[in-house]
């Protein structure tokens, strides 16, 4: 939709790639509607995933008992965390919806992904205590995982070996996304990419483009734990 | 119980953190025991969580269209993965017990952990397809998750606002340990350490001390998703 912005984080590291495909299709669909879209390339900017003391430019409001997310917290509040996690938030809070792009490691997102959450999503900025869940500090936006699995779709059944894929979706969209108050639309799976034709490939990568047509209309996921666990 | 190897996966950045305070207790415990134990600090080693190109000291099987996956089980087999990544699979081929030691960040592991998990645990070393779950290549080591969380007990009850921490356990123990053979040991979860009293604190850390008296004595948890969603 015209005007929107859209920031995608992008967790891959050859181009080539299909989460490169995917990304890329992302990027022309929503140019082609007008939106402004940002992708952060966390391989390409050689992001740093290690939550630690650099990440604080100042002094610690603690020199003698380091606790990152107090530190963290404390930085925010003083505009003295690095700028890379400066950058990253500028880019959160400009954002209408954030799509996050990366294939599944280890039922979650790969590390340099998990360390942009570990990060960037610091108290002050996207949740205070009180300030989490319904409440949390991005609660005007949308988020969305779009994931590609080693795995097929079958081991990804309720019954099948890897469980129902909605089970590894809790922790990234409850504990991290809903935590942060982003409200959080149906995740875009696409399957064992590696284990499909080029012709199968092909329609997971339109069936994404077209789904972005008219990603503005869609309703987000309710945040229970019977969305995941049918309870 | 003497004799035995155990390895402790250790994440927190302050020595002097009830984190540390709970490693410490257990490095002493399992040497009372006569345990030969090894503890990989992967904050002070400034362990690489990233999964990238420079994982492989050799040439690549394919310099055109790199796939981390792909690279790595070769590399694996040509012995030409990166030291720390060799390191610590040495570690883990002696062990008996693996126990991992960190806070949990958005109902996961710290970035730097899951590093851990994405470079360390690759295919060839951990699992094969086919070769994993019930038959991953470490099925005869056990695996123990401690953790401490922010949220209070009551946040992760069923009813909580958090849910049942078992969810947030799902995508560790069965898709990551359990996926490469381990046999997973119920978790040791100390819950909210920050908002407890200093006697408080010494209880947990003493009941995780006891615990570690019968370690060896203890079944593995079922691997099945009804002991985490009650299905």
């Amino acid at each position: 939709m015209a005007g929107k912005k859209v920031l995608i984080i992008y967790a891959h590291q050859e181009p080539r790639s299909f989460n490169g495909s995917l990304k890329k299709v992302a990027v022309d669909e929503l140019h082609k509607q007008g939106c402004t879209v940002t992708v952060s390339d966390l391989y390409a900017m050689d992001f740093e995933p290690r939550a630690t003391r650099k990440d604080i430019t100042g002094p610690l409001s603690n020199p003698k008992f380091f606790s990152y997310g107090v530190e963290a917290y404390e930085a925010f509040k003083k505009r003295s965390l690095t700028s890379d996690i400066l950058d990253e938030q500028k880019k959160v809070q400009e954002a209408d919806l954030v799509i996050f792009q990366f294939p599944l490691y280890w039922f979650s997102v790969p590390a340099i992904l998990k360390g942009w959450m570990d990060r960037v999503l610091c108290q002050g900025f996207a949740f205070d205590i009180p300030g989490f869940y319904d409440s949390g500090f991005l609660k005007d936006k949308l988020a969305l995982l779009s994931i590609t699995t080693g795995g097929t779709a079958e081991m990804y059944a309720k019954t099948g070996v890897s469980g129902d894929f909605k089970y590894f979706l809790w922790p990234l969209q409850h504990g991290a996304l809903h935590f942060c108050g982003f409200k959080v639309l149906a995740p875009q799976i696409s399957f064992a990419p590696e284990f499909a034709s080029e012709e199968e490939r092909k329609a997971m990568v339109a069936s994404w483009a077209q789904r972005l047509k008219t990603i503005w209309k869609e309703d987000p996921i309710p945040c229970t734990p019977s969305w995941y666990f049918g309870q």
